[in-house]
């Protein structure tokens, strides 16, 4: 089953949009966990079974893992979703893009090493750079469209006679950049009116909207913008708000119920469920 | 002293605007180093050293130690760099984009972790991506602009009425982004003209010029549309053919060989030495 296939059975199965992004901050982790042998591994495993039944997808943030030279642990942390919570995809946040040689190792590290169900990757490169991921048919490819930080108007969206830059990677990645069906975007939840406008272009296309949360992107306006016609259509992805919701020994719980709220707001906006 | 300085040095000292790219794809790999504990290692380190007096760089590409599981075979090669050849500035090829949280975990994994004296990164999410980069005053900066492969167009020639996108791209690097002094730019030697262009816009800052070699890119259209008036300013990057003019036990020398060809090549082309 392709990574569209079973983002839509968890959908359904789970009934929730909302994913959790795994960005273990060695700053913030739990104290407690310091005297671990794999701290940030046993923080993503707790933070996982306590939210597998909540999310539709995991969302390991690479950069995490490489900063503390713990690769290893962001092998188990994925390891450890595919042995025990099999039905939720995991999506590698790696924001990769290089020529096509490259390109090439660097969808090997994602989807041979790390054995993720996609990755978000960056389109600066143009079409060739994206093909490498692109030729891993049963995996998505995630492209950077319109991202949620501050800055993100500086470059995306400069306009030419076709559009936005941003709407024009939409436009593209819904087309031509698509010959294998399996290219999802990135849109940030921090800008609805952007997220509305790509909707429009891409129809059906799965949309990964990180922002909610510690960013502060809105939900109802995220739904109402970007949510497809049978109120799916979205990956709802909160990371900081869900991760460090408490800092003590009690941090799995509570980032339980923060997921929690944050699935039961999604769903309550949702037009149909 | 800062990147850009220690690269003037070396260009001087050393009388060489060549830079190797350290690409070790395993399949390509000479047969006797299969056996050896890192091979990857070993294979850098010879590389490294039959041809450090005749390189102003060297440039690892991590997704081929990323690809192979081979993150400490990285650290090893440019500990060997530093250690052994500590006029050479290293530049961790890494194309990294993210948002500022994230950005500073991966700037974190270049300048801490790996100790690079620069970083490439990609400019597609805007200024306030690159902040965490440009916050290691001491560290070059390395943006791309315009890449070589045959797809650099597709996104990278948009044009806004502000030109097209890289142009915009090399006149925020060259001006607004440029706030510690230490960002250059990445423009593909297989485009000749848009480095002319570029050139026009940034004024001195160096440039890094990947695409002579294996990728076809012309060295005397590269010096000249590419150099400052002194006959420096460029960061000339080959790979794939310096590393695999042999695949047999004399690959180091054959290594030299080449990359003293294309040294003395680029030289050749200098207005002024």
């Amino acid at each position: 089953m392709n990574f569209i296939d079973r983002l839509r059975q968890a959908w359904a199965s789970q009934n929730t949009l909302l994913c959790v992004g795994l960005d273990p901050d060695p700053a913030k982790l739990p104290k407690h966990l310091a005297s671990a042998s794999h701290p940030i591994f046993e923080f993503g495993r707790e933070i996982v079974d306590a939210t597998a039944d909540l999310v539709c997808a995991f969302k390991p943030q690479i950069a995490y893992y490489a900063a503390a030279r713990a690769e290893d642990q962001l092998e188990m942390t994925i390891d450890h979703i595919r042995r025990n919570h099999p039905a939720i995809p995991v999506i590698l946040d790696a924001k990769r893009g290089d020529i096509g040689s490259t390109a090439a190792m660097y969808a090997s590290e994602a989807f041979n090493r790390y054995q993720a169900d996609a990755v978000t990757v960056n389109p600066y490169l143009g079409f060739d750079a994206l093909v490498p991921f692109l030729n891993y048919k049963d995996k998505g490819v995630i492209v950077l469209c319109r991202t949620s930080n501050p800055g993100a108007q500086d470059v995306q969206d400069l306009k030419s006679k076709f559009g936005k830059l941003y709407e024009i990677i939409a436009a593209k990645a819904a087309s031509e950049w698509n010959v294998n069906g399996n290219v999802l975007l990135v849109v940030g939840a921090t800008y609805p009116d952007e997220l509305a406008a790509i909707r429009a272009i891409v129809g059906d296309m799965p949309i990964l909207v990180p922002g909610v949360g510690a960013q502060g992107g809105d939900v109802a306006a995220v739904l109402a913008n970007g949510a497809t016609a049978d109120g799916t259509g979205l990956i709802i992805s909160s990371s900081r708000a869900v991760l460090y919701a408490s800092n003590g020994t009690d941090y799995a719980q509570a980032a339980r119920a923060t997921a929690l709220k944050l699935r039961d707001e999604i769903n309550s906006c949702r037009k149909s469920t």
